[in-house]
């Protein structure tokens, strides 16, 4: 499995992934699941990736493919609006997809895959999408600033106490790491090193980028006193009415 | 949905279960997921149950007609172990599975059902066990103190924090309902009243129970501590560097 998720506040974008991919318990790999596209002044996006991982390959490469094209019908480049740039995706998962679609079926494995694609077009607002397996997708709103793809309930619990389009894009990353930590300790198909990418609004260039693996400073210091905050929480928490007798 | 959990600790056994059921989001409806059974000085137990409601239903519903037949082939009463018991209530469940299997199939529904069983027979050790819709079933252990049916994901987390043997009965009840309060906040099909009941070792007698509804002093004060805790520890986190300057 995977965790990826996306944070849409005022001021900015937050992206963050887990890189652990597994066919099965016996056969575990490290792969990226975060991709940057950026055209400084132009336009700079994010693409995170579950499911799959020979679709989400598939699609990344097509994308690529499409963008070195010196005349391509689409790209992430060319699409005016950023709800035209998620079609495409769904497009390319879709057809990926129904290429394997009937050995995948006879084996009862899954091609499917879905994708978080968001960023900004210079001049538009910054926008996050969830395009899902069938290519549909939806966007974050105010009442709804986040988006999550993969193993997604461990880490919704802190999201929606902490999130709102009013949170700094500091607190957006942190909360994100939080979320990603809660989910790494539960479940062992999610695990560092941890992708964040930080689009601030209205600053079309290369996404802010950094990778925590598990001997990062940051990461272990805000791995300890998230435990150790929790635990004071903890304690603090009412008695029972036996107990204050 | 439901969210159901017994939490082992040395000094007891604590159980806690949420009370919606719902079929589609149109049928929404409150039931106690929770029955507690005890013979003082012989034997004291509590059974939850998730899945399908005709299946819990007609399960407990055999456990009270053996209990209430004089010569019952065998009753949670007269079981020697707690995992003989266990063993029959996977029978019970499995047995009306199988009556109703040739039409859920027809139906495309599913008449399912996971419980959790736990107690204490005078004389032996405490015991929990989380029972499969197949009918086998697994003890919790030292390494894995709690056990978990319905929507487990959201509010492992802080089990995974706080649980372990040591933990005292209380500690283990406050975290029960925290794993809950985060489930309920987070996920629709999962909803108060919180049932609670507490067997103390080696006190065979009748469960400590308690019900907590959205008004309940108890509740809401911890569900305020608890947000506020979290809000703290989370302001405590670490800056990233381009934040220290």
């Amino acid at each position: 499995m995977t965790y990826c998720l996306a944070i849409k506040v005022n001021k900015g974008l937050v992206f963050a992934s887990d890189s652990r991919t597994n066919a099965g318990v016996d056969y575990i790999a490290t792969y990226s699941k975060m991709r940057r596209y950026a055209w400084p002044g132009e336009r700079a996006c994010v693409l995170l990736t579950s499911g799959s991982l020979a679709t989400s390959q598939a699609v990344m490469n097509a994308i690529n493919r499409d963008l070195e094209h010196p005349k391509p019908e689409f790209s992430l480049r060319s699409g005016k609006h950023l709800h035209e740039v998620a079609q495409y995706i769904g497009r390319l998962s879709q057809a990926e997809q129904q290429r394997h679609a009937k050995a995948m079926e006879k084996s009862g494995n899954s091609a499917e895959s879905s994708f978080i694609f968001g960023g900004q077009i210079e001049g538009q607002e910054p926008e996050i999408y969830m395009i899902y397996p069938q290519g549909n997708f939806i966007a974050a709103s105010p009442e709804t600033p986040y988006l999550q793809i993969g193993e997604n309930k461990y880490g919704k619990p802190i999201l929606d106490r902490i999130i709102s389009p009013q949170t700094c894009v500091e607190d957006a990353a942190r909360c994100a790491i939080v979320s990603l930590d809660s989910t790494i300790r539960s479940n062992i198909s999610v695990a560092a090193p941890i992708e964040l990418a930080i689009h601030t609004t209205n600053k079309i260039e290369e996404p802010y980028h950094q990778s925590f693996n598990n001997n990062s400073k940051f990461y272990k210091s805000l791995q300890k006193q998230w435990n150790e905050g929790l635990k004071r929480a903890f304690n603090r928490l009412p008695r029972f009415d036996w107990e204050k007798t």
